[in-house]
């Protein structure tokens, strides 16, 4: 890119970029410029945002001090917008690779799923596994296979688990809604299966926490708020809700998240903190937090959430677990809360990859008949393998980006890079992906745009009751115009033309999720802003 | 749809409105309330709107005053956005009619055109026609073939009758820029094929003139402004421009247009008003207004426009030929002004119908491995079919829209609708279409919002040349909010819904193109603002 009178960028045209290791493209470090406030300040901050001219001129100095105005507002491109993030659909015989036809069950998608996974797995899957016992699907399903375990018995001991977690001196915020009732009722139903020889899947009696984003009955779906679930009331499960329960799934509650997913430190001040399990003075990360938190403390293998902009990824790198963020439309989003159209999807928590393979192959797939997006598409299938020939597998690896981030995880990344590269021999590809700052700030006017008009006829009724936080994220949302919005749909072109190149040569993108590893709770966090 | 408080439309989920003939939904009469000003007035106006507090109040004002507010920005949708008008793909293999493979080439095309137009077209093409003369495709195609004329001949007399015509007493603006020498050359060219034998296609010889928003060598493509092909160097043919050229056709120079597109008169205050040739002190109609007017005054069997916004229609309406706007992405959009992204197609104006389908064959079909939008879509192959069982066809009719127009239109469009059903036995289907205004606003803010973002890097050097209607009109586009224009999206999707479900029942929706069938020209309109 070239800096155009110091007012915006013009970006260089596609072709030219150069995404090799030695290429010119600058690196430029996110440096978010926010006010830090707490108490009074916050507040008082909020009402000026809120202000029709004040907020507005605010708002503007907010946008150039972190360089919207530069990179995006006022910068020139070349490219069409590129509003949905569809991929050209690729007939692809690949081998050693399972689709997962639409026209398949979940219980036969879950074991088209068992059927890729390497033998090698089952073996660690045996109880033999030396660390941290988090017990993962196949655990539970060989313990209720053998009799060892009722599905009752685990209901039981999980809800005791649970009523002990969240009083002190643990205080646990893993739930908004959770009722021991449906639970017992879910499990006595599934121990009726394993006696009568009948269960479903390797699912059957697995407990499974839903984000409180996705619609699951008995429950309300508040978004973490104190009223959305008043003005829109869940009447049926989301798709991929029912999905779960046809495999057997006992569905566990409704877990902690923050307010309207406008935040990832995890502090909801309706439904307190869900808390690290690692350390409970440190904060589970978000949106999804208490689905990470239950995962990461053992008491599910695998838990749902929803992923706009990280968070599925980030709550799962700070609790230690695995998060996976699907490709946009593979999981069907109906009966999600809409709080955007184009980035947030359903995503997996697990214990362990394989774990979060049989959950994705349970509930991925197109609804036969039904399209949410209107576009012509015939989507890719999902795709299933683990048994790729596991020495081929290359690594993209953009040095600049991967370094930017605390010494701890730093140290630690590099260190499991090293190890699959010495023990699987995979290679490590030197690339460079340009823009990378332009992308967040383009992704941030997406995902606030789509928010903001999501919730637009609750403003003026409803908002007053959010944390001051989310207010403030709110009002921020709402200030975007449509040149913004289009522009930022320029730079999610070029970014996907980019991730194209870069995937021809490599399968996988590495990175730190997160460029810290841990936040302590503060006063000022535990006021609900952070 | 049921109001709210006053504030904004609620709209009724998709599945309870009613489309039949008795729905109670409500027609709303566009009622576009705007100042109407000349001279200094609106120069002050723009001036005042350019201000960056006291527009913003302005176009608020603006804004309320014409519904957007209440049909749009506060109004509540159930849908998600659809930010794209593609149709799912259907694999038809539907009788007696043609798909245009990709893989043809042009002078195929036509061809397979030409096998598609009935016996019936042939007969009327043999010069009996008894009213106006203008010559088709056809005529000029047998003329050459028997050796009556020499598309040389027909060059020198086109150079002729528009030197004549530019000048006073008739004083037509047809064109931005034509060149004898070219247009001479070309001829000699095609001259030389048909002595040898060997002419390409039946639009050999065949004069067609091009929008000035399409790249055609050797001209510069002004889009109609005194700045624009400085800023933007025309290197290439456009795609459309080629095939035209490789079925032998004489591109005849750039035609006259409404300055960017940015309005509907056709009076260009650089380049002089195109002109009516049914009266020239009456609009052509825009902002393809040179096309309509040259194809109307039988100069050229056809032209290519561009239509974002009725742009290719309402001059071929006004100016009494046929105006065609294919469906998105049919024909390529590469090489035309990238004024906007999901509203502006190539188009055609033509003397007849058959002479449209010539044309759209040899232009349309995708270019094989390529794609403007990067998402998944197989397009639909473009089809052709004249053939279909001619006393089938199912003419849907939303009476309230029909009728809302001056008495004059409303008798000719009666009479014709009349003539239709006696002669061909056709059916009319009484129809509701429902929020057609709020539909009109979300393509306003649209084509407003794409047009600002489109020409975003300019403004600052090059606005202050543009006529003054289209700075007003520039103010007003780069106004909308991003929440405006993702709701403007939903409308699309509610609108595409509509359609869908009219096109199950209905072959054709019918409607007057224009409202009124003459605009005269004013001291107002002389001065640039209508």
């Amino acid at each position: 890119m070239e800096f155009l009178n110091g007012k915006g960028v013009v970006y260089t045209p596609l072709k030219d970029v150069d995404l090799g290791p030695y290429s010119t493209e600058f690196y430029l470090q996110a440096n978010v410029k926010a006010p830090r406030m707490t108490g009074l300040l916050v507040k008082i901050f909020t009402h000026l945002l809120e202000c029709p001219i004040l907020g507005t001129l605010l708002l503007f100095i907010l946008k150039g001090n972190n360089l919207i105005h530069r990179l995006i507002t006022n910068a020139e491109f070349k490219e069409s917008p590129l509003f949905v993030p569809l991929h050209d659909f690729e007939d692809l015989k690949e081998k050693e690779v399972k689709c997962l036809d639409s026209s398949l069950s979940p219980p036969e998608k879950v074991q088209l799923a068992l059927d890729c996974l390497p033998k090698s797995s089952e073996e660690t899957l045996d109880g033999t596994n030396s660390s941290f016992c988090r017990w993962t699907i196949m655990d539970y399903a060989k313990a209720y296979y053998s009799g060892d375990l009722t599905p009752s018995l685990v209901a039981e001991r999980f809800i005791a688990a649970i009523d002990e977690s969240t009083k002190p001196p643990l205080q646990m915020g893993f739930f908004i809604h959770y009722s021991a009732d449906d639970i017992l009722k879910q499990a006595t139903e599934s121990t009726l299966r394993y006696q009568r020889g009948e269960p479903i899947s390797v699912l059957d009696g697995v407990p499974v926490a839903i984000k409180d984003e996705i619609d699951c009955l008995p429950y309300p779906t508040t978004g973490g708020t104190t009223w959305l679930h008043k003005e829109r009331p869940c009447s049926d499960d989301a798709c991929c809700v029912k999905r779960l329960r046809l495999c057997g799934a006992i569905l566990v509650g409704k877990t902690n998240m923050h307010e309207l997913g406008s935040g990832t430190s995890g502090i909801n001040p309706h439904y307190g903190p869900a808390r690290n399990p690692y350390d409970t003075n440190k904060i589970a990360g978000g949106s999804s937090s208490g689905s990470a938190s239950l995962v990461s403390a053992g008491l599910c293998p695998v838990a749902l959430g929803v992923d706009g902009g990280g968070s599925v990824r980030m709550p799962a790198a700070l609790c230690g677990v695995v998060g996976l963020k699907p490709t946009f439309e593979r999981i069907p989003h109906e009966g999600v809360l809409p709080l955007n159209w184009t980035v947030g999807m359903v995503g997996i928590l697990a214990g362990t990859v394989e774990d979060a393979l049989i959950v994705y192959a349970a509930i991925s797939g197109e609804i036969p008949y039904h399209k949410t997006f209107s576009v012509s598409t015939k989507i890719n299938l999902p795709r299933l393998s683990l048994t790729k020939s596991i020495s081929d597998i290359k690594l993209a690896k953009y040095g600049k980006w991967f370094d930017d981030c605390s010494d701890d995880v730093r140290i630690c990344c590099t260190k499991t890079l090293h190890k699959l590269q010495d023990h699987y021999n995979w290679k490590i590809i030197d690339v460079t992906i340009p823009e990378i700052e332009a992308m967040r700030l383009a992704h941030y006017i997406t995902i606030g745009s789509e928010c903001s008009t999501a919730l637009d006829s609750f403003k003026e009724k409803n908002f007053a009751e959010l944390g001051w936080d989310v207010r403030v994220a709110q009002s921020i949302y709402g200030a975007f115009s449509s040149l913004e919005y289009l522009k930022a749909q320029k730079m999610r072109n070029r970014q996907l033309q980019f991730h194209k190149k870069i995937f021809a040569e490599a399968d996988v993108i590495v990175s730190p999720t997160t460029g810290f590893d841990f936040l302590l709770f503060s006063q000022t966090s535990k006021n609900g802003f952070l």
